[in-house]
């Protein structure tokens, strides 16, 4: 049986609920990673993928800039780097350097894999969206990449960004 | 490490994955039911949430038509229904119809929510953004619900529309 709830106490409901970091370089050639949970595929021919951003963030300006990011989906054991690029802001600091999170160069655009993740997706920006406080990124990925080691997936597991493997 | 790979190959290791049910009326108020996986929330305040639908399906028009839908999490106990909706047309059939699957009108919007889902958001549409072979639908949280009993949600844990619980 359903009852009316207020938003917050709804969308609680949500979890398990996926992690992306995307990455893309600022104007002095940063590579910016941001720890997202609000993303989704959205193309399969071409394969297109989608991710919002709050306005007020540094990375809008970074993907603005750079035209492009990498989509990263972090590992299980990669909770400390999610957290950690999702709670500081790249106006202030360079995440990369002050977090020891291994990358590699992008084939096929301008930023950097996550070397531990998943797997990871090079993108071109094809359109953005604004949506009430949120900016709506679409990527064209243009190169995919996977771990030789098979690893798990990072979800957000329940309130207070409490992250962890689901199975 | 990372080894380049094709994008179908990359993107399995999307799961597990959520599943969420939208519901519009069609031009002959007709509730329509589709599962998609390919989903987001995209803004806090004021709150609202993103589909992704192929350019060719029959929800596109009833969309477009009642410029509103609900957004049903259902339950890791309706798969059954979510495979239904998720491989049928409405074009050929009324799936509310054919599948026993409970119902009771929106409150704000013209539509239905799903009685026995985990949570029921009602959306108004706020913008549509061609991405590929797919449209991507914002829609404006104007009501939310939730079940009186505590449901976990369901999730693709798999290729091949492997539906369950995850924990």
């Amino acid at each position: 049986m359903q009852k009316q709830a207020e938003f917050p106490e709804a969308i609680k409901t949500k979890y398990p609920e996926q992690v992306v970091i995307a990455i893309a370089r600022d104007r002095n050639g940063k590579a910016n990673p941001i720890t997202l949970g609000w993303t989704m595929i959205v193309s399969g021919k071409p394969p297109m993928m989608a991710i919002a951003v709050a306005s007020t963030h540094y990375s809008i300006e970074t993907i603005r800039h750079s035209k492009c990011f990498c989509l990263a989906f972090p590992s299980s054991d990669m909770a400390d780097a999610a957290l950690f690029f999702g709670s500081k802001s790249g106006r202030d600091i360079d995440k990369l350097a002050e977090f020891d999170c291994k990358t590699e160069p992008a084939k096929a655009i301008d930023s950097v894999l996550l070397t531990e993740a998943v797997a990871n997706f090079e993108c071109t920006l094809e359109s953005e969206t604004v949506a009430g406080d949120h900016i709506i990124f679409v990527g064209k990925v243009v190169c995919s990449h996977i771990n030789t080691e098979p690893k798990k997936r990072l979800y957000t597991v329940g309130p207070g960004h409490k992250l962890g493997p689901v199975s």
